[in-house]
């Protein structure tokens, strides 16, 4: 089969020919995929930071996958040959306390198809039933491939503060990329805040008011005036620099939280203001398989929509330069 | 009527004769005050760091009051003169959103008895009827003063984080002082955590002992070999320095929670470590008056102790002077 | 002033001349109504059932009430003259514990507008400033009126199960009358779940599909069809007779919530059953303030609609009659 | 091995040698049972009413157990031979929505550990990987047996409604058997109501006062009289016939719930009576694994106590004669 391999840090992915992974667990299933999104995580590997996640060279990347089922070993009762199916990245044992919690991400025999196992930058992807979603009639592979992870990131990190969305608040959304984009119409969808979306690139800025932003502004200044000097309830952080979270930090409203997704800086809050104003501030990673299922449920209700651009396998490196340059608008997605 | 007044920051407050404070609005209530507790936010005050809260000079300390009515203006339903009662130290609208939530710490209409008015280092105190809790039959005032805020404090930051003190989680309570030891039996009583105190003074690591925590140890790193280097799934820091913070998140198990009440410092967190641990930062301000009545009901069920020393009021400057050197274990509470 | 009085029970309201009621406590506030909502509790009142809500004769009814401030009492601080708004119904005293808990309907002191004490069937109603709710810029008090307890009584009962109406879950509106044609709407705005409405009349049918219903069928039995078997996870009845709650209990999937607004018969439960399938019945009250603040900026953000039809005062009788036969959609609200 | 089987409904157990259970899936494991304790349950299939539960004939009872593991599949990778472990009940499949929330009782593929399948009124238990706890060191597996049904159902119960338990609240504990006198230890550590216990034998009410219930008395009419008329917050119901149902429904508090362990009865409540004052009525059915992991860890820590006799397995139908006539305080466990 085909397969972009990540063989050496800093260097473009290698288009290889290899063999189809075999089954070798009763619980294993061959996946041909359909569609494998490209995420900003696929830019950190090849940077060489994604080690601490498990990555291992040489790895075949990619983490947002869909596609059939190919094989099925003798132990699998939920899924057969034939059947779409979307991944869900984490491999979870299904044993330990974390899972049996339902928090499959922090299972202690965690690992990542396509960051510390080989992913769907490929013909087929080798994963456990476990790690399977059997998608809903009349929903394609490629067409919900990103949600394998920017779909439920963002769902999950939604869903978590969804409560405080009550009528009347405010909500930033700060970043309107490839997680962004989903996260802004989940707001929407599972909360009844006021949607304030930020972004500094013109393109994204229109992307959120046709997702249905209430307010749409270029820099965090805009926030304090859109809300009258008085602050968001909540802000979400898609972007993750020392810039963004001292922003975020000093958009919050009395009583406001602040979750984060994005990551790369420094969080610096003097104790004093978080404690007089009682911020919180929220760190998010991933979700579980149940925010995965929840998600799929509302793309096949047709509550939100997935904003994506389809390449073919061989471009991948185009299209993760394309990414790099800030290019993509919405989630690009590899078709082998 | 005696009262202590501070009239100039960086003084020692002024025992002086004051005419009783008059009843103004039909719901006003004049309190004899049977206990004023003693707070190290009164040192603050004198330090002139509380003008964000509302001080103005000259003004009577004292936020932790009980005392008895002894006069309601005509508007007044709820007490009678004579009634024993606890002074709830915001004073709050009723009629904003804040206030309507519950929220009374987040009035818009917002002042603070013994800080932005007058308090409770006096023979009486003006507040109005909304600040009033009736104690239960048999609890004296001078018993529970302290509870208005220290007590108060450390039931608010415990009951928001409650539910997650689940059987087989670990909660660390750091520095075991005026609100530490209250906060301590609060976590066993409302939740079900296994507790670890940490505090570098050995009277403070023998009432921890006392009151009841599995573990005492003298420093951060004691948390961390008391876990079997797990960490803590909450930390409550009721010291609030640079180092307690830093110390505070690096105890922290993944998916734990970091409780801010004291401060002071700078928490600086990578966000990377923030996301991939899906650490949570929450900052606690005082409380609810709900918070209050709620702690006072467990006081009079004998389910918590408060460990106080009484001194008269004329000793006001000397309890100061103490308190600042670290050496009031539990709470001091001043009887005019 | 015109009122509208219930002097006899079974008898037609009688059209007569009043003096305008005088503000008697310094939080009093004279409200000039603008409309007043029509309701089958008014039909109630005037069969002589609701006298343990705290009727006695004579009285004006009429608990739906907006309109604008025409005078207000010294004490007097958030709203004045001029000022639309809308009448909370609940009268409470925001001293008691269940008040500060925000639940004012459960206040020890407890009145309703327009059933224990005189309501809005008239030119004017006298309120309590803690019943008010200042109009967002733009709303008009006829358009809103019905809120005040259709509104607030669907949306408090969304609002307590909306954490259960998660995507790829199923929720039932069992009527589609003044407080149904709203609830659906908020099951919609509040939650996630594919939402069934259910009435046996046509006109009531189509307008539940205008307004979103994903389903729309004439009788339990329908239910369980579009479930394939399964049953719903929450079933709103808004009818409330032997005949609704034995369906109701019927249509529960496993782990299904019961919530019970509309009453009359009684419920009845083998316990066999309820424990084998986990289910609950949850009875709901009209609501708190905050609930009526938090509709209100809904309806502000043009989220839901009411479906109102206008009348003058004069018609009271007529209108009554009118709801009496089934023949009102939506809401009838009475102008003076 | 020894078992103890039915074989005719309406007949006493009997006792038989039969092979050891064979490991047939990789996930198989084989316990050698160290404690069973005997359950009303085990009544209830005796007379035949378990078949809806998956009970056939010829079957071996005993559902709560407890021991060391014999032998494991070789896809077993958290449990190891000579493991002491107690047994969850219910059979998961961990792959359904429901398992995935980690609600494993609302399997889609369950089974019930002696109902459905053997249970361990014998020698060895064959039973999967996913229904095993291990136990914490120094816990002995007779001593905790009776958890795995009476304890888990009991924390499930509380669990679910503890939030509702909060200072100042009054709960009543109506039936301090097997399960009701695990649940009045629960309701104290989860919670901090008043705990009132209401037992008709008079052992049961001294258990119940040893175990720290704040009252006692002998009927229903005794909870009215000790709450001052005001009634329960939250009642717990372990017994479950028409009188509790309806004295426990009338001994509610306004905004009170009644939770509904014990089955038998109808529960039979006026729409009215419940929308008025706001009751919820929650059944519950055993409980998670989760739930199970953390009361073990409550035994474990030594905040609640299991009150036990032992026999050995050859007593089987003495015993279950015993429990019968109500002559069990706390819990039977047969020891083979």
């Amino acid at each position: 089969m085909k397969a972009a391999v990540l063989r050496e840090y800093h260097r473009p992915l290698e288009l290889v020919e290899r063999p189809v992974p075999e089954l070798s667990q009763p619980t294993d299933v061959l996946v041909r995929i359909g569609g494998a999104g490209v995420c900003a995580t696929d830019l950190h590997a090849i940077e060489g930071l994604m080690e601490p996640a498990g990555v291992t060279l040489p790895r075949v990347l990619g983490h947002e996958n869909a596609g059939w089922v190919a094989d099925a070993g003798v132990g699998v009762a939920t899924v057969a040959k034939g059947d779409a199916v979307l991944v869900y990245p984490p491999y979870s044992c299904g044993l330990c306390v974390a899972c049996r919690r339902g928090n499959d991400m922090h299972c202690v025999r965690h690992e990542f198809t396509g960051l510390s196992v080989d992913g769907g930058f490929a013909d087929y992807v080798l994963v456990s039933e476990r790690s399977l979603l059997k998608l809903p009639a009349g929903v394609e592979p490629a067409a919900v491939a990103p949600h394998a992870d920017a779909g439920l990131t963002a769902y999950h990190a939604v869903r978590r503060v969804a409560h405080l969305a009550v009528p009347g608040s405010t909500a930033v959304v700060l970043g309107v990329g490839g997680v962004g984009h989903i996260a802004l119409q989940l707001v929407r969808e599972l909360g009844s805040s006021t949607v304030i979306a930020v972004d500094t690139d013109e393109r994204r800025r229109r992307l959120a008011a046709e997702l249905g932003a209430d307010e749409v502004v270029d820099s965090a200044d805009g926030v304090r005036e859109a809300t009258g000097g008085r602050g968001a309830d909540i802000v979400f952080d898609f972007v993750g620099t020392d810039r963004t979270h001292a922003d975020s930090a000093a958009m919050l409203a009395r009583g406001g939280t602040y979750s984060v997704i994005g990551y790369g800086g420094t969080i610096a809050i003097p104790s004093g203001a978080l404690v007089v104003n009682e911020h919180a501030v929220v760190g998010n990673l991933v979700g579980t398989w149940v925010d995965l299922y929840e998600l799929l449920q509302l793309h096949a209700a047709g509550k939100i929509t997935l904003r994506t651009e389809v390449h073919p396998l061989e471009a991948v490196n185009e299209v993760l330069a394309k990414l790099h340059d800030g290019e993509v608008t919405g989630r690009a997605v590899l078709v082998p």
